[in-house]
């Protein structure tokens, strides 16, 4: 199986889903293997690069495409199934942005107070051992963390017209900021416009859930992945399959909104999957789920809710897209 | 190693944290065994029980306790290990009560809409397997789960006087409805009034996390615990340690607000423990919280913020008081 | 027509609802004088006053009550007619109290920021102008203000056994804090326990839509009053009713669902007062409702929907009490 | 003053800020007399058209527009007097659209019940009395209202290459729902691309606070206003001027937030009014200001923060220019 391999220059970079062309078209089944450039554009590199001098936030999570995918129409589900996440740098950077974050006042939730300090953090890359080393700013504290690749940002062309920053997640995926979103996932989509025009980003060596400080362990990445389609059958918001759970993925403030939306979907995909009626899947998952925030940071907040294949009967979405994508993944290396 | 053992009578069933007479006095170090009754007081025994029929909505969550606990004062840390949950009857019973519950309107989230229908659902219990099986009432299907036996109600009285219903979780812990209450956690919650007055309740023989139609598998419960005391240095909200995970628990609406809460929290926790600067905490826990929602569905949400020990350097809270109390858990059974 | 005058010693102020003894017993219809000292207890008098000095916030909100109504049951409407409402001091006080306030961080809406300056303000009453004087306190601006007093709290013992705060307002009323809670306006609060034990206090020589830095005009009250009790027929949520509009208060986070609260509640009473059907009264509400925000920091956030009456056709609740109390309420001047 | 005017043809409609060329290149001071279509693009004419069946829910709100302003660079201030609004059609139409509205449950605020039913009123206008009729459907109750004319929609397009729907209000302006946007308003929009592109529509002949059901009196309108232009001083969301009121908009979720934006640019705008400093600011508008809620049921929920100057010192915003507009609006009839 050939393996399309795109490495966009600066100017390539896509900053929104939705209202740029596309950088390729690819066909149905297609494996990629697509470099992308870390959340700041690589402009983060040591204690000192400070977010508000080196970043322009108007030019953050550059995206690698997007992808025409041949066939794609509204209604149709893209499916990007992850088969390797690579750093493809030997370090990665986290900021405190001023009033960017979790645990500070933002341009939304508004209040007269001031920012924390500017502050960066770069986590240099053991690719031996496979760790990311934490260095405290004020103590002499340092930890090596597991490397845990993640992809920030996958998604589509939303509906009506609409063009969105790379920042925001939203039912044509985006910015869900989810550890989920890691090798051995597929990510199904609905798709908006002709050809579907996927992108993707925004790549972390590893995330804590929620994202608290706003960004991750932001590194460039080698996103090896193949994208394919299902006619019909769109869900109204992304779905997540890895080989132990069915997931979905709601984006939206409040939190709860977020968390309804996803626990809502998967409502939805177990009357598909069991046959059940919504108030049995309601009443199953609120036994079963396990319910990972995302994160808390972007113009929209994401959680995921999950159900553990292991609890449940046999069952296969999407004709069994999943294994089949897993198995032909098998052969690309 | 004494067990002081307490099933109250119906009549000595508490509904409040706060504003109830303790039931018994207890030592520092007092290991108990306490029998709880379930969130409906066993009315729902049937699917043909409804809880529009059986169930007094402003009796329910009955506590055991409340217990003061000799010499606990204002600003001290109550501990209460968990050592073992015993489901003590043979069926749990979940319920979608109209107008309750995260995937409907409620008195709060007020709508026009009708409710769901008011439907009740019973977990037979295999006690050889360990399981709870439910039973779709639309369909014909069927699955065993695994019981993994929880509280979901643990709390002392509030500060300022206050008298909170059992329904609700906040500072003072209470209806917090997380999986992680179980066999083998202990809970800090600070200490608001002489005795502290801790009670515990709405014992749960499984739960997915955000107890999305309102209630768990709900179940009588034989709780053994051991009840221990720190002066001084109460934390502002619950803290939960076990063998694997610092955690913190926070409790308000909107759900981001619960989050915020306990990842502050936490980030207070990791100066103490870790000597870390708030602005390091922040990054170090961004890069490796684990988020699981407790619950969507009570007076005030839950959100729990966990770090995983294995990351870390080895450190101890409170003199190493959870492994205290882990070895002399060992003792009792 | 006599009036029972009340002025309570600092002893005898109550911090919650619910939960403290009655101060008096009175019958419905009468007419009463009530002393209510400020949020602060009068601890803030000059600039150099801090907050976080002079004011322990476990004892803020001082209420005058409860009195016990004879013949109050739970299910009834306990009406509280405010006749007058008159400074009691010459100035009043307002403070931006650190990590109090709604463009601050809260202990709820919690973040790593510094709190806002502890500041006080003292606004000099002018009692022949009716006017207080906000002073800056970093620069040479100045300017004079309407006196326009209103009560921030007014309220009865929660259900269920509860005593909350008199920070909070809720379905039992509270803290409502809005400006709609003057001279002219009738107050009707569900009652919950026999002798309904209503209490005021948190008197506002004025006070914005929204109470945003936390304070308003804090000042000490004369309020005059008519109690008065309609058997049966008790509403969800608080409602008011003035000369000119209908009214209700919702009270919750986030925000739409306190607002979502009144715009039901008054959906609910537009069907008894003019038969409409839910669909049409929700109809014609969207297109006539006034919604001032009433307070966005208190424990619970509070919005006011709003019906102007001349719009409308000629109506009346509960027998037209609050006309009759408008005429009670001319004979007592 | 010469008046250009533009009648735009269906086909010629917008449904997003940005991503749309410019329909025609204005000069700042040009007077412009702008038909707009109603939110449903006619489609409603009597209560037996219903929104689920006559209403392409991705096609609402169309726009006329967008216009090109000479000279206008993004920082720069945009600035629309709304000189007239004149409803162009006999009768307005507003709808309970499934699944959409403050009452309801929502794609967003999802929940597994059943939507309200879908209904349509039709509200005929009286231009002689200068009334609305609504009539119930469910009864014989109807009253007549009177006109009070606005434009749901007023904006600019949006930065960062974002192209967002007309259904959503943000820092660009957009679908903010709000009464205030009427005849002899002066709405200050920050510009954030070249030319501005400014467009409006969604007429409302009248409109309750929050628009509670999701639709107004929808209508369509001739709008007549002047355009002009402020160099530099772009305010970060927009801001309201009339005769009476300073003004401002957030619009953000939860509702809490868009209150925040709005005190927050308030507190801005005073400093530059008045030159008050950030906490004198914050406590003055602490006292006055006047938020009535705009909607809580569009994609961002708007608040408008309000201070009446009659309580102020006399000041002028941009060189006086809402003054100077009323002059020059006053020669146009």
């Amino acid at each position: 199986m050939d393996v399309v391999e795109v490495t966009p220059s600066p100017e390539q970079y896509a900053y929104t889903f939705g209202g740029v062309a596309p950088l390729m078209r690819v066909r149905p089944g297609t494996a990629m293997r697509l470099w992308s450039d870390d959340a700041f554009g690589g402009a983060l590199r040591s204690v000192a690069d400070l977010s508000s001098e080196k970043v322009d936030l108007r030019f953050v999570n550059p995206q690698t495409g997007p992808f025409y995918v041949e066939g794609a129409e509204p209604g149709d589900i893209l499916a990007v199934h992850l088969v390797a996440l690579e750093p493809a740098r030997d370090w990665g950077a986290s900021a405190a942005i001023p009033f960017f974050g979790g645990l500070t006042s933002t341009d939304r939730v508004a209040t007269l107070q001031d920012p924390l300090p500017d502050t960066t953090w770069i986590y240099e890359l053991d690719r031996v051992r496979n760790t990311v080393t934490f260095v405290a700013g004020s103590s002499d504290f340092s930890v090596d963390l597991p490397v845990e690749p993640m992809l920030g940002t996958v998604g589509v062309a939303p509906p009506g017209g609409e063009a969105r920053s790379s920042l925001v997640p939203e039912r044509f995926g985006g910015n869900m900021d989810t550890p989920q979103m890691r090798a051995g996932t597929t990510c199904f989509l609905p798709v908006f416009v002709e050809g579907a025009l996927f992108s993707l980003g925004d790549g972390h060596y590893r995330q804590g859930e929620g994202e608290a400080c706003g960004t991750a362990v932001e590194g460039a990445m080698t996103t090896t992945l193949i994208v394919d389609l299902v006619k019909g059958g769109a869900p109204a918001w992304p779905r997540l399959e890895d080989d132990t759970h069915w997931m979905t993925v709601g984006s939206s403030r409040p939190l709860e909104d977020a968390w309804r939306i996803g626990q809502v979907e998967l409502v939805r995909w177990f009357g598909e999957l069991y046959g059940l009626a919504p108030m049995d899947a309601y009443q199953l998952l609120s036994q079963i789920t396990e319910v990972p925030i995302a994160n808390v940071v972007d113009a929209n907040y994401s959680a995921v809710v999950k159900a553990r294949k292991s609890l449940l009967p046999r069952a296969s979405a999407y004709g069994g897209l999943h294994d089949d994508l897993r198995a032909r993944a098998a052969t690309l290396r």
